[in-house]
C-alpha cells in the first residue's frame, strides 16, 4: 500500500526517478528485516550459552544463596516457589562433638559438600550451647546451613549405647518445625568421619519415600550392601547381625523430607536401643523392606565409605600453655 | 542528497504526497539507526556478565583444560605462555599405596583439590604398574592429574623405615624431567590421609623459595609450627626431637618448582635416614633456616591436619568370595 501511494505521488516522475525512490524506501525496510532476525537468532544463542553455565555453576550460585538463606526466616512460600522448578534440597544432619579432629572432619566434609548443589547442612552439637569453633567455621563454610545444639547426659556416654540419637532427633525436630508439605527435600545422616563421593548426593536427591544403597568399609567387611531383585530389596549382605530388619548402616539410606514430615512421631529411640540397632529402629517407623528404593546402580556401586579417623595422642603436650599464643587447631 | 534528487522527481505532486514520501524514506533509516545502537548495548552488557561468570568459574574451567592437559605432551611453550599470566600451578605430589581405604582417602582428598584452581596432582602409587582402581579414579577425578608409579621393596617396608622415600623421588624427577625454567610453579608434599582446608593452598601459591606453616595434630601435640621474629624463623614449637634442623611434618611446606629444578640432586634419602628426619634431611639440601617464608600469618593459623584414618578391621570378610559379584571399594 505504501509503494502504491508513492508510485502514484511520482507518477510524472520518470521512470529512473521511480526506480530509485523505491530502491531507497525498500532498502532500509529489507536491512531491518535482515538485522532483526539476525538479533534474534543471538539472543537465544546467548540465552543457551548463559544456562549452560549457570547449570555449571549450581554450587557457586548456591553459596551466594547461603548468604541470604542461612538461617530459616526465608518465608515458606518463597521457598515453595523456588522448588517448583529447583531439584529437591538435600538436608543433611551431621551430629559432631569438641574433639582434637572435630575442625580437620568438618573441613574435609565441608570441601566435600561444598560441591553438591542444593545442599542444606544441619549441624547439631553435642553441647549445652554452640561452641564458637562450629559457629566460625560455619560461618565461614560458604555452606548454606543450620546450626543446633543439644547436650547428651553423660550417663548415655557409655560404651554399647547408641550415638548421636539426641542430635539426630533435635534436626529432625527442626525440619518438622521450619519445613511444610510444600517443601521438597530429601534427609540424609551425614557422620563427621564418613567419606563421601558427590555420585552419592545425585543418586539420592531422587529419593521418593526412602532409598538405600551399599557403604564401604564396615560391619568387619569391605561393603555391606542390599541384595535387590528385580528392582526391590530382598535382603542384605552383611558379615554382622544378619538378623536385623533393616540390616544397613546410617550412611546407607535416605529419606524424603515428606516421609519425615508425615510421620511425626518417627525417631531415634535410646530406650532399649542397641547400637547397630538404631537404623533399624527408626526405619521400621517409615517403611517396609519391600519399599525401599535401591539406588548406586541396584546397589552395586559404592559411593561412600564408613572411615574412622584415628583418635589423636596428645602425650607430648606440655601441661601448661607453652606457646606465646592460643592457637585453634 | 538522496532526499534532494527524490524530492526533485515528486516536484509535481503535492504537499502531502512529499511529506509522506519523506517520513516513509526517513522512518526506516532512523529505525536501523536506533536497533543498531540496541544490539551494540546489549553486546556489551553480555559480555560483561558471561567474563563474570567465568572469573568465578575458575575450578570449573581448569578441570575442562584437564581433560586436554591431562598428560605431559602439553608443548613447554605453550604452557609457559600461559604462564606469564596466570598464578603458578600447585604440584601436589601424593604418594599411594594399596589398601581398605584407598578409595576412600583419595575420594575426599580429590573433592578438596577440585576447588583449588591451577592445580597439578602427582599421584604416586607403591606397586609395579598403574593399578586399575587408581587409574580408574584419576580418569574420573575431574583433576589435572599425573600418575606414576614405584615400587618400594619389601625390605624397606619395616617400623622404623622412612615412608614414600621412592614415591617423592619419583615425582620429583617427573618435575625435572618435565618443567623447565619457564613454569611457574610451587611443590607441595600432599599425604593422602592428611586433612587440606582450601586457604592452605592459596598461602602456598606466593611461595618464592621455601615455604613454611603450622600442621595440627602431630607429634603428640595439638599442632608444631615455625617460631617467627620479624618476618624469620627463629625456632620452633614441637613436642618431639626438637633437636631436627628443620622440625616440621611433611605437610607444613612448599617449595618453588624453580628451586627444585635448580637443585637437580635434592632428594629424600633412604640410607641413613630416619623416620621424621626426612623433612630435615630434605630440606638443609635446598634452604636454610634464616631463608624460610612464614606463611598462614606468621604460622599462627592452622590450615592443615596431621589426620590418619583407622585401620580397617575385616574381620567378618568372607574366606570366599560370597557375593554374587565384584564390588569396588
Amino acid at each position: 500500500m505504501i509503494l502504491f501511494r508513492l508510485s502514484s505521488a511520482v507518477s510524472l516522475g520518470t521512470m529512473k526517478s521511480i526506480f530509485y525512490s523505491r530502491f531507497f524506501i525498500l532498502l532500509p525496510w529489507i536491512l531491518i528485516v535482515i538485522i532483526v532476525i539476525d538479533i534474534d537468532t543471538k539472543r537465544s544463542s546467548v540465552r543457551n550459552t548463559a544456562s549452560f553455565y549457570f547449570s555449571r555453576l549450581g554450587n557457586v550460585q548456591q553459596r551466594q544463596d547461603a548468604r541470604t538463606t542461612r538461617t530459616s526466616s526465608v518465608s515458606s512460600s518463597s521457598r515453595a516457589g523456588s522448588n517448583i522448578t529447583s531439584p529437591p534440597v538435600i538436608f543433611a544432619i551431621t551430629p559432631t562433638y569438641s574433639r582434637a579432629v572435630q575442625k580437620a572432619e568438618l573441613t574435609r566434609l565441608a570441601n566435600t559438600f561444598r560441591q553438591v548443589p542444593q545442599f542444606h547442612w544441619i549441624v547439631v552439637e553435642d553441647s549445652n550451647s554452640h561452641t564458637e569453633l562450629v559457629s566460625r567455621f560455619l560461618a565461614r563454610s560458604g555452606l548454606r546451613y543450620t546450626h543446633l545444639n543439644v547436650f547428651t547426659p553423660r550417663r548415655f556416654k557409655r560404651k554399647g549405647m547408641p550415638r548421636a540419637t539426641e542430635q539426630r532427633n533435635a534436626a529432625l525436630g527442626w525440619l518438622r518445625g521450619h519445613r511444610t508439605s510444600k517443601d521438597k527435600g530429601v534427609v540424609f545422616f551425614a557422620d563427621d568421619d564418613n567419606t563421601y563421593s558427590l555420585e552419592l548426593f545425585e543418586e539420592m536427591r531422587s529419593t521418593r519415600r526412602v532409598a538405600v544403597w551399599p557403604v564401604g568399609l564396615v560391619g568387619g567387611r569391605r561393603y555391606e550392601r542390599p541384595l535387590v531383585e528385580n528392582g526391590k530389596v530382598v535382603g542384605w549382605y552383611t558379615g554382622w547381625r544378619a538378623d536385623r530388619p533393616f540390616a544397613i548402616d546410617m550412611a546407607g539410606f535416605a529419606v524424603n523430607l515428606q516421609v519425615i514430615l508425615s510421620n511425626p512421631r518417627a525417631m531415634f529411640k535410646r530406650r532399649g536401643a542397641k547400637p547397630g540397632m538404631q537404623e533399624s529402629d527408626f526405619l521400621k517407623q517409615i517403611t517396609k523392606v519391600e519399599d525401599l528404593e535401591p539406588k548406586a546402580r541396584n546397589c552395586t556401586q559404592v559411593l561412600v565409605w564408613h572411615t574412622r579417623t584415628e583418635k589423636v595422642i596428645l602425650g607430648n603436650e606440655p601441661k601448661r600453655q607453652q606457646d606465646s599464643l592460643y592457637i585453634e587447631v
